[in-house]
């Protein structure tokens, strides 16, 4: 009998935080990784070196027999997952073709990937959005500004993240660039969009998973305090969130997850926006992911079921586990760059500030603004259990 | 700048369960695994193959290169230890004379090694053992006998553990073969001692962590509850103990770290005994184990600090974590053999009996009677979390 076999895309931080769920659950990870040095690299066994955008690397990966130990492991993979939305959907809906487990589908992926695509099916699920529209030229730029006061925010359709691929516009020549690039010969060729800037009050998140048979399960909704488009503090439960719309923000990731046959974690983030005349407030979709996501790293230690443990569970369509929280507040503090060398340079400075401080690093090297780490606080008082969080993340910061 | 190199002797489930808190803390683990397909070595990138009794892998596991990730972690390892004690003393002793760090010393661990030593010991420093003698000859253990009113417990000084090495008797008789074998020119040589037959009301057990430096701290006392010898479930903290029997439980507990100067997790097992006349209970020792133990598993969910993540902090020397509990009541119930043929077997039964329930899977092959993984439940109610814990390791042992 042979140990399940988890191939996931992507050697980063999540793929890295994805390996000791698989050792608890006795699942057998086998990540492909950008290189040996790679954050996963380092505490995966089984992480064949190769580009996601590389057909024979992500065929090979599926296929096997990897780095075997004796378990029956040393087979096609049982399931192949992501951590990132940069993979080839061409080549994930040939290999669902020849039999393989995809989990999310290329047809559920898109949507993390193309936000055109994301918008028109949101918009057809009825679910809230921005007002938005496509950008096939400069033209419909000005009539959607003219539309909606003057300002917006353009996004490229693929390929951005944590702020890139995201300008906040007055008029179309402050995406001339953009323009150019979607429609020279020689650009990328990738499309625009246009979505009003919403006046939102707070970002909040919601994080189901959803296995194959159908079961979904939702971690409470967190708010996500972002700092130069990044995510820098993440707060469980959102702080006086109306519980009525809690559960409608919850609601809205289950119908999200259903409608759009996701499979494994999904991570719908949020603008929450007041209501007219004090009225109550309400929410509208900003971005998806498909994958484990840093509003959810919290749930390490926070609640019954991490997000990597229920990732592994929802893509192998195992019975899920519970999310209920460990603690009345649990707030992540991300690091983002350092000034020290390396960052396990600052344990014994953090454990010696807050021994209850829960750290992850990533084994990453140190450059401006990068994710290499995070800090996680349980407690009941949610202004000390912020500040200890801010604080032990800044000791990581140098 | 260089990640921290902590280089354990050991692929079972401990050096397993080492390696995601290794990867929380940016620590690089090397294990020396016995083959390819251990326990450790499944999810351990750096794990050389060889015995711990081989000189030469113990020494090029601690000079390295092993499998580097281009975070200066190809070199020396920063500390040796261990995930059990057989391993080379005087190997040890001339590693640290070279200027090795070896975390806990040849000189502590030789307490956990050789019961004569520990029971010397222990009775200098003060520490309440129960009545015992070595025995140099079958007439030492008649004399024991007869003071002992006519049953004790013969046990080897070196090399049991699970209950193996153990022997009730009430005759000198009774373990002629172990006699013949401790003094015969063909035998092993161990020598024996005998320990009166406790009267113990139930096993209690006290973990603690000591740093080089002195900091010092300890998780609650459990009750730890044996099946046939092993250990089949823990529960945290020990139901009903007197607060003033569990302060001096653990005061015990830091004597012992103190007095032999352990480094790194330190695991006290003890008998309750009632007292004369309706008195207040007392305790005596039972074992050390100088590693992370079977009775701190319950601490991967149920503590601040997991006792595996302390084992690291503690011998790199790192201030310790916080070892209060996150819960309640935690129960953890051994997966002791099972009639599955793989115990990932068993993980979708497991989930759908109980959402809230962890499991830890060894990644070993099925034998009767083996420890194949644990279950851990945590909440509020006693009776119910222990009920929930035995009866999901029952789903996973078939």
């Amino acid at each position: 009998m042979a140990a399940p076999v988890v191939a996931v895309v992507g050697g980063g931080q999540l793929a890295r935080m994805m390996a000791p769920a698989a050792t608890a659950l006795g699942v057998h990870l086998r990540a492909l990784v950008e290189d040996a040095a790679s954050s996963a690299a380092q505490v995966v066994p089984d992480a064949p070196v190769g580009a996601a955008s590389d057909e024979a690397a992500v065929r090979a990966l599926v296929a096997g027999p990897g780095i075997a130990t004796g378990r029956g492991d040393d087979g096609p993979a049982d399931v192949l997952t992501f951590e990132h939305e940069q993979v080839p959907n061409a080549l994930l809906d040939t290999l669902a073709g020849e039999g393989h487990a995809v989990r999310p589908s290329a047809g559920a992926l898109v949507h993390a990937q193309d936000k055109i695509v994301m918008r028109r099916r949101l918009t057809e699920l009825g679910v809230p959005c921005p007002r938005w529209a496509e950008l096939p030229d400069r033209a419909a730029l000005e009539t959607f500004l003219a539309a909606v006061g003057g300002t917006a925010v353009v996004k490229t359709a693929r390929g951005g993240y944590d702020g890139k691929g995201v300008r906040v516009v007055h008029l179309a020549e402050d995406v001339a660039d953009w323009f150019e690039a979607s429609q020279g010969a020689g650009g990328t060729g990738i499309p625009l969009l246009v979505e009003e800037k919403v006046p939102f009050t707070r970002e909040l998140a919601v994080l189901v998973a959803r296995r194959p048979s159908g079961q979904v399960r939702a971690w409470p909704v967190v708010e996500s305090i972002q700092e130069n488009g990044v995510c820098a503090e993440v707060i469980a439960p959102a702080p006086g969130l109306d519980p009525a719309l809690a559960r409608a923000a919850t609601s809205l990731a289950v119908t999200i997850a259903e409608g759009l046959g996701v499979t494994g974690v999904l991570a719908v983030e949020l603008f929450e926006v007041a209501g007219a005349g004090g009225g109550a407030s309400t929410v509208v979709v900003n971005e998806l992911a498909m994958r484990p996501h840093n509003c959810g790293h919290w749930t390490i230690e926070g609640s019954v079921t991490s997000q990597f443990e229920q990732h592994l569970r929802a893509v192998l369509d195992l019975p899920l586990g519970e999310t209920g929280a460990r603690a009345r507040w649990a707030v992540m503090a991300n690091v983002l760059g350092s000034k020290l060398p390396e960052l396990s340079q600052g344990l014994a400075a953090v454990t010696a500030l807050d021994p209850g401080a829960k750290v992850q690093l990533y084994g990453k090297s140190v450059r401006p603004g990068r994710k290499l780490g995070h800090v996680t606080v349980l407690g009941d008082d949610l202004v000390a259990v912020r500040a200890r969080a801010r604080a032990a993340a800044a000791v990581l910061a140098g």
